[in-house]
């Protein structure tokens, strides 16, 4: 349970030149940092209670990023998990990822030794589970492809490498060529997860692909990405210069990788790919529930010191606005907790997945509201916000008196806390973790739109209003008393 | 277990005039099948799952709208047993009131027992309870009083009786005056258990009174309000004349009336008004959960029949509001299901109560979306809906052949149909079940918007904050780790 | 000007039964004193001046109701009217649709005379002008077809007379059939003009027709329609038996009635049916910013009365959602002007029209915000606006002093005044007029959306976007400077 | 017509340091060529149309920016002008406070001549104006003090010059202290007009103070605020370099600043320093309406393009959106053109002025819709919005090729057309001046609620309703049948 290390040794990229150290580097530090809360959570008091679990696969405790889910209580417990560490981080902490291609990776393994007997993945993929759970390690998950034309399949694409594919099948494992884009926290992360993004058909086959590599393998490189504001950290400074967390996603390009075939769990299996996605997506839907709650939380007390700083905490319209944000914050929580709690078994012995209508109202929700509540802080946190002098205004001793005096509020606090308190709001109100990935983060808002739509059952939903209004049951049989369970939930 | 019975000895007025048999009434009548539908639930197969449990007060399976909740399970067991008889009703059935109400006099009168040491109100009610439990009864409960000037204090009212309150001691009771509205069902129930609407004060101590009487105890006098609509039920007809259930809400009166010390569950006990209030409100507010979102499930049915019939169903605008409209509704329904599950034990041995948070943010949610489902079935129900002719055109030999021709679809459906189903979208969509009643039912939506804002814990929020800007925790104390609990949440 | 006739040559059926005299049925006369206010208002104080305009056809002031649009003055003047009238009404007074139908008229059989040279149409319209506003006609305007399978062209539906087309043509007129639904005010007027309700192609030229009928035609038949609420006009009573004006909105069926050549006004010009409807339809939705705002006003006017009979119109709650309604209403007004300030000329000499950009922003704003404005109202009035007793119980001598005792607020109101309040409230905010008729008058949603997108030049949005990223403009020429023109804008 | 000089004698501080060439300046630069397009903008071809005004003032042809209105189509010529120039700078381009201070100033200093005869102030204002128009003179307004403790008057602060007040009184003029914040375009004007930004009682009329400065004036520090994403302005560089015109914002520090008499303009006027408030904030709420749409326009154009290189631009889902944005932004721009069509005289001849209503509805839609604006061009154009690569890296020739394999969507576009949008997207979509800056621009919205619950007439409403329920008037006289007028529109 070391960590993230330097990663000398794999080809990652930031702004335009090769890093040697992750560990050290003005960009990624943050990241480092935020990945560093996952492992201490296991220690820290506060939340060593939801950071560990018992692993059946190794017989131990277990960093819970690590765990397979055993039940709702599990499912239960990574959310309530996800918000404390958001609290911590104000950020997002990247290890979610590949912790469900974790658990998607056991229920579909799983799926194929119950559902085919071939239990080939199921095996490689229960020894590569130990390995990552008794080394603890740091996974990136890898699914989205950089797709091309969005509106063709992968065998459709006139660039045949837009969708990470194998190119060759050798003795010891397979070839693979691509690239993966949005991929949370990938330059720092041990291994990789690749995984499908999306339905198969036959002749996707090569397509249908899913695999862990370490990130240091040959053919690998990583492009990290630029997110708003980060060039400050290029500053340094310890208001503006964004001493703070921070997430990073990059571009994972594969160039001809070999894979053995011990890391290979789903090879060319397109009828698996649907049901691939559409398990991790609501693992992922759901988790969004805790972390971008938790990120609210952070928004909302932010907004509370700004208002207080200024004496207008007990206004009714600050009321007002203070409530709505907590309300809206709330419901995103509470959409993920009853995804949790009403968790439902895909395996015979496990493979607990939350509930599909839950997951993607949360994540709904999440594409939605942090917009309005970041509106709501910039509205209680007045248009300093966008005006602010810097840090080193503040330092500079021929204004730092007349700065001390015209930026202060009620006089308990002082400038200083008024400049760090807006900073941290333009931060975290207008991140990339708040804003951009609650619309794109596990699929966007049209994904989850097709998942709601198909896992409502609107024949029932018919049949009841026509029973209401007096007509008979259409002989199509509409009438039936229960609802359609999803058809990914075998037992 | 008989369901509702005539009534005939209560002092009941409809549209002016004393009633007889509400079973019989054509006002009441549809009020009538829908209190039946919870009796029924006991014993239909596919709800009688759901709406029996095991009491340990008289050591039998009762109905479960006269069941102490024992556990979580029992929480989200109410909410999904709600969205299913919605779906049978199309209505509200009216006896949550009175389930929620014993269930809050269980904690109440539980808690001063614990606190305080005094059993009588705690014993008075259990044996009320098997009373209740053993007749299967049905219950209202009425909680509002009418208020008159909204800003003071039931003792600073200029009319006295703005709010129910003691007027005589006697040796064997108590004699009460005053007046509750919005009392839902009030009209065709046993009894009729009163409650206090607010917090109070001691010189308020006469207002602050809780007690069970029969609906046909001397002095009562019920007025039964009117509804949107409601004319039609005048007009007789199996397609317009409101062939459906309906609920009714009334004004209850009490004029001098006694009761005895038995059925008094709180005497002046102004310290537990405000607690009383609480509790009874986060349980009726979880409740929405169910029948709110399971007459979403009508009016989303309703709506995909419609467009089935105008053959557009398939359109991509209409499945984008058939999608949103889910998406709204489970918004709702996962909220209550989060505030059952995470349920809390307000007593030693039981007391089971929901999460205060998720329980307002589900009331809060209802308070909005219902107006937004109802404007989108609207939008695809088409212009028809406010104009389509009636069942006596429909049934006038020169006007059918062509009616029938003109107001149909696509051939598959028939024109009755399609008026069947516009009657039933008019009939629920605006309706005051699913509008006013979810604006104002458990209180109106400021009374959640204080309880959300009380429940949060600003406090903490801002530490988090601060501790992220690099900030000390300021002295007052609010670095505290760990969120506040709800002042209630004993356990 | 006489206003509304008893119309007994007419076949009109109301709840199934053939009407003699509309002026006096229960059901129509609320509606016939709505269209009288037209009459009136070009001779009241307050409305005269607005009410009134200069007609150049017969050179003399007729009622703006019958008047064509001379220049942007008369647009707004239109707009600002109907927010009046809808204050002295309460509802729709029904005689936009045909007067925007004369408008629509008089630009498209111009247009025909200019483009084409052939002067017939205009020549028989501008008599037909002549007549209506010498005699100030009650005009009824009938577009929406009934349309059978929404989804198939007026020459594919298997219910040939699903849109109203020539059946045969004579020497001295034509011959129709078919049926509008959704007319608007049609059991009540003088005459009916018809309008094509789409696009067409040259396989459904015998549907692209216009003209217009005296009511009493023979082969004509009205079937009016139902409204919520409506059951209680058969009541009578001054406070529930609903003693306000509505609109009506009636099925309009053409049995094979004959037209002659002087009055129809298009025959068989499936060309110009697109341009017709794209005309009408957007002189209509501009008008909605006037009679829906002055809905508007009336519901928070109401909700301001009941606020301050409940004493908390002083609340900060109350005032924020007081004020949020009047911005919503306030918005729709405002698109409303601006689409009428923003007039052009379609014809060399007038053809005065609104701009379609904002004339469908009004619209869209018109679909959306009413319902939120209701929410609002009824949040503000309190839940007894779904349960307040009855008239009659109000006045029974036993109920009367409780009720004027227990639904007083503050001492300065009656019981009775907020009887009648709520009862406005109830029949203004849940009505056809304001709710439906917001989302589907002028064509539902979608078909504002359409426009709104066909309006817009994306084209050279995107130019000036790429310009600003540094790109140069396409080949395809998307750099143009100026905005692309609507099609229909000649001038 | 110069435009922007180097201002090497003012002191102006940027991120701590001074600044001797604004010019010159990475910071400051962008903001320069955004305040150089307002000079242009009367010179090139497209806007010199809009761009010019005749003034009577000086007898010729000025710049619209120092232009005095002179009747509604001046004001709609403004916000038709500001929409267009968006499109040019893509940011605020930071003339318009002044030119609103301008025409307050001549409205205020009219009605104190004509109401109580003091011509002085108008007098000198009018020779001040003659001086900026025939320089055509770049202005801030300098309105917003920095406030100290909000809930206290200036003359209750602890802080006494919390608010710019008076210190001394000499024979040539004042000496002014304190200081304003938020003040757009500060650092690179040639003057400044500094206004009082609340309504003031007697003991704050050292407060109630407005007058011009030259920025160079000694004693005037400037300090530049820092904006989201500034940081990369210090990298340089073509795409990610902010390459872009960008606004600037900041704080303006009077320390004992003298101002000679003949550019006083208000001079301790107490009572006059409300409706200046409100005469200005409704010139500048009503200019948003422009501006603010505009940015709109590019956010549409970016994220059309966008959806073009994906591929996606005709999927319904992503029309939908499109039509969206283009509601939202055109609702905003059409209650601009309302408030400039309904203008208003102020004065007996001119000081036209918007009308307060629709100017406020203008504002308070920019304070809500740009985010969902944001929201939904940040779904169209995918998560790499947040995650693309760096330009350095496009530029990096090893990883060049595969950037431009793998972000390239249809085959069209290039990999770098994708970056330089997304780019684009992110400084606008997520720019101080569109989200911010539409919140807090011209007052927070709680400045612009408090102004709709004044102007709006909810006694007249209310008598309105009353009417129509059947009640008479009350009274207290609320049936009177005109709408009250804002008191500041005297004639």
């Amino acid at each position: 349970m070391e960590g993230i290390k330097r990663r000398e040794h794999a080809e990652i990229f930031v702004l335009g030149k090769r890093v040697d150290d992750v560990t050290a580097h003005p960009f990624l530090k943050p990241s480092v940092k935020s990945f560093k809360a996952t492992f201490d959570a296991a220690f820290e008091e506060d939340t060593r209670g939801l950071a560990r679990a018992y692993s059946p696969f190794v017989g131990e405790e277990v960093n819970r990023f690590v765990h397979i889910h055993q039940g709702p209580e599990d499912l239960v417990a990574k959310v309530k998990l996800l918000r404390k560490l958001s609290h911590k981080t104000g950020t997002c902490f990247q290890r979610c990822v590949g912790w469900d291609a974790l658990n998607t990776l056991y229920v579909i393994s799983g799926k194929i030794a119950e559902r085919e007997g071939r239990k080939e993945y199921l095996n490689r993929f229960i020894e590569y589970l130990k390995y990552v759970q008794k080394n603890d390690l740091a996974l990136a998950g890898a699914m989205t492809d950089v797709k091309g034309v969005r509106t063709l399949r992968p065998s459709e694409q006139p660039n045949r490498d837009a969708y990470v594919h194998v190119v060759e099948e050798k003795a010891g494992g397979i070839v693979v060529r691509g690239a993966k884009a949005n991929i949370t926290g990938v330059a720092v992360v041990d291994e990789v997860v690749v995984m499908p993004t999306r339905a198969m058909t036959e002749r996707d086959a090569e397509y249908a692909v899913s695999f862990a590599i370490p990130l240091d393998t040959p053919g690998v490189k990583v492009v990290v990405g630029r997110q708003i504001n980060d060039g400050r950290r290029l500053e340094g400074g310890e208001i503006d210069g964004l001493p703070y967390m921070f997430n990073h996603e990059g571009l994972l390009i594969l160039e001809d990788v070999f894979v053995p075939w011990e890391r290979v769990f789903l090879y060319k299996e397109w009828r698996w790919a649907a049901q691939f996605v559409e398990v991790f997506s609501n693992y992922h839907r759901q988790g969004y529930a805790g972390c971008k709650s938790g990120l609210g939380d952070v928004i909302i007390g932010t907004a509370h010191g700004l208002a207080r700083q200024l004496g207008i905490a007990d206004k009714p319209h600050v009321q007002e606005k203070l409530t709505e944000m907590v309300f809206l914050n709330e419901a995103i929580y509470s959409a993920g907790l009853a995804a949790s709690w009403e968790a439902r078994r895909l395996l015979k012995n496990g493979g607990w997945w939350v509930d599909p209508m839950y997951a993607n109202v949360t994540k709904h929700l999440v594409a939605r509201f942090p917009y309005e509540v970041a509106k709501l802080s910039h509205d209680i946190a007045g248009g300093l916000l966008g005006t602010a002098p810097s840090e080193a205004d503040l330092k500079n001793p021929e204004l730092r008196p007349l700065l001390e005096k015209y930026l202060q509020g009620v006089p308990e606090f002082t400038a200083e806390e008024r400049l760090r308190m807006l900073r941290l709001l333009e931060n975290t109100s207008l991140s990339v973790a708040y804003l951009v990935e609650s619309v794109h983060g596990a699929g966007s808002p049209q994904a989850q739109r097709i998942s709601i739509q198909r896992v409502y059952d609107f024949q029932r939903a018919e049949a009841i209003a026509r029973r209401l209004a007096g007509l008979k049951a259409e002989a199509s049989g509409d009438a039936r008393a229960e609802p359609r369970r999803p058809a990914e939930a075998e037992k």
